[in-house]
């Protein structure tokens, strides 16, 4: 990943930028800005978790009464402001009025996000006095996108952005998205945050169905260490600014390629990801078939990426397929041991024997397999041979680095 | 837990031994024998993974076919006799039939169990082989029941047992119990083995319904990584030979006495199994209280004791409550942030002030905290303030140990 995406690359139609308001001691980035020219359709996911923090509930509000016509993004790290109460949605509210005003919009075409330690009140007043300077600077001298990819980092050792194209009636579609990682650490660090932006012409609605179509098989198909924060979200906005033709249900063609490309920002952005999970060293892809449904497919990737003893497995590069097939039967739906096979890391160790009766153990150089395992990039295939269904998921290693980072230990 | 349990703590109506028969390479014990005086009522619960082990498959048939009137338990351990076909289930099919024609019974009175490697073929001759001797010599010079314990244990570092007993219509009931581990080691070693043997007279269908409903609150309630074995077996059998009259469903005190024991047995073993995890240095015990339901306390107990984040926490002694909060709210029942009450190593860390407003992050000294938490038992409690619904959940911490084991890092 290059340290700037080139101009001819950003989607038109946006504004960003980011600035050091005083959240983190280090003096690092801690406020960003995403201003579209004009308010546009947006959509969202957001985290699942029943403990939500006051910007989510305030995003989630906020698209309902703007009916998905969004203005811009501010975002602050340093500080999750979660579980502080009553003054945690205060300082949210307080966070979109300052943005509105300064841009003359309404308050709910305001997206607020933050990241970082939680239960700690939000030092608002810090966000409130910078977000001026930092609007005029990116209306005066538009930053580039790097700036705001750093302005939301905590713990993350590096930006983690991406970028795509499509043709949609004869026009350069274009679209960008970061994204500030998953892992969660000591004290109380969370969440995982990522903002696309795309110059497409789509109605919310649509926007909001390709969303999370696509976020089910990116955002929600990696797994670090299985914890959902209390202040996820992905938010999309689409400028319109490509000119190209307003994307329609029908038009399959143009549809389709709109979601490839999206969908190729959201995947990098998820890979990005696990790539710099706390203490990770490998990606584990994932990938299922011969499934009776593509749901059941998913629940065996599922059980498979969030098994502690496969990660430990690929952290040691250790050809242990029996735990692969452990984990497949343990996922609740249904497969036949005597039909599977199981590749890991290219090498088949589970299956039939010369083409012919029940699955069994393989032969194979273990030397050779630890060999291959080692790569950067590993890949578990189970194939279970009852009907079509397929999908992917995508892990890291799980390392005694990461216990070390996690554990924090104190003596 | 001393080396020996004293003979007038032991079942009336059993005899019990081990030897090494050959397949531990290290010349430790690896052939285990239970024997009843007579048939008598038996129940089980077994793994739930789609992928069986052949000993699994044929004990579920077994005890239907025998119609829960068993004779005896054949274990070995160094290799689990799963993953390899058809010649798996012959091999446990003939260790069933020596022990059958040793003991002059029908060859599905007998369980047959195996754990240790898996994927291997079990070289069931040597088993076939020992078993005389391990008979004749249980029969002339009844064993205690140490060696037993032994002989089913992998990778261990320790036997573990529990005795316990209780008044039924004015004679001494007695029970005992051992256990091995669970957790998984390389190369592909896997599963729990739960041995219950009680004097008690109790038919087989009560005594069923008894073990089905302790195992939910004991050996299911606990979790080291949360990988469910292909072996996993729980066998209880009841000789009777207390003289105690016989259990009904309708003498509720006696019926309340029976399970009380039964389960405190239960109750040691599983954690023992979580106490020897690998790597573990802590117990964690989660309790949930004040959940819509026990149902629901019992998935926001689980969902704490498997979350990684919070098993790193502990191995550090870290009060980190935030992740405390962020598991129970993602464990997909109702929750109300701003009622919830977390307590963490004896201290409250999240809750009311003054006992009025809604739930906030309270002060108290990490440094106290953290001390509190180096304690080898550590209870985590987590009160939603909904309703009457308690659960408990027991696992281990997670520590750079448990992936060094897991990883096999062979560089």
């Amino acid at each position: 990943m290059s340290e700037m995406a080139p101009a001819h690359t950003l989607p038109r139609g946006f504004r960003f930028g980011g600035t050091h308001c005083g959240i983190k001691r280090s003096g690092r980035l801690d406020l960003g800005l995403i201003v579209a020219s004009e308010a546009c359709p947006a959509a969202a996911v957001f985290t699942t978790n029943r403990v939500k923090a006051a910007p989510v509930l305030l995003c989630q509000a906020h698209l309902k009464r703007s009916a998905a016509r969004m203005r811009a993004v501010v975002v602050n790290s340093g500080n999750a402001n979660c579980a502080t109460g009553a003054a945690g949605m205060r300082a949210s509210r307080k966070t979109a009025r300052a943005a509105a005003r300064l841009l003359g919009c309404r308050q709910e075409q305001i997206f607020v996000c933050s990241t970082g330690i939680i239960g700690v009140p939000l030092p608002v007043q810090r966000i409130v006095s910078g977000l001026p300077d930092l609007e005029s600077l990116i209306a005066n001298r538009p930053q580039t996108f790097s700036e705001f990819t750093k302005a939301i980092l905590t713990t993350d050792t590096h930006p983690k952005w991406a970028v795509s194209s499509c043709r949609i009636g004869g026009k350069h579609v274009r679209f960008i998205g970061c994204v500030k990682g998953a892992g969660m650490i000591h004290p109380q660090m969370a969440t995982m945050l990522a903002f696309v932006l795309t110059d497409a012409n789509v109605p919310a609605a649509l926007l909001q169905r390709a969303v999370r179509e696509i976020s089910a098989r990116t955002f929600n198909a990696i797994t670090v260490d299985g914890d959902t924060s209390t202040n996820d979200t992905l938010l999309v906005m689409a400028s319109g600014a490509s000119k190209a033709p307003a994307l329609r249900p029908s038009a399959k063609r143009e549809y389709r390629a709109f979601v490839a490309a999206l969908e190729e920002v959201c995947r990098s952005l998820a890979l990005a990801i696990v790539a710099d999970a706390e203490g990770a060293t490998r990606v584990v892809e994932i990938e299922v078939k011969g499934a009776r449904s593509a749901k059941d497919a998913g629940q065996i990737a599922t059980t498979i990426a969030h098994s502690p003893l496969i990660k430990t497995a690929v952290a040691g590069a250790d050809p242990n397929w029996g735990r692969i097939l452990a984990a497949a039967g343990r996922a609740g739906v249904p497969m036949d041991p005597d039909r599977v096979e199981i590749w890991f890391g290219g090498v088949r160790m589970f299956g039939q024997k010369n083409g012919a009766g029940p699955s069994q153990p393989l032969r194979f150089s273990e030397k050779a397999a630890h060999q291959r395992l080692l790569a950067k990039d590993v890949k578990i295939v189970v194939d279970l041979k009852l009907g079509r269904g397929t999908a992917r998921a995508w892990t890291c290693d799980l390392t005694a680095e990461y216990v070390h980072i996690n554990a924090s230990y104190r003596t």
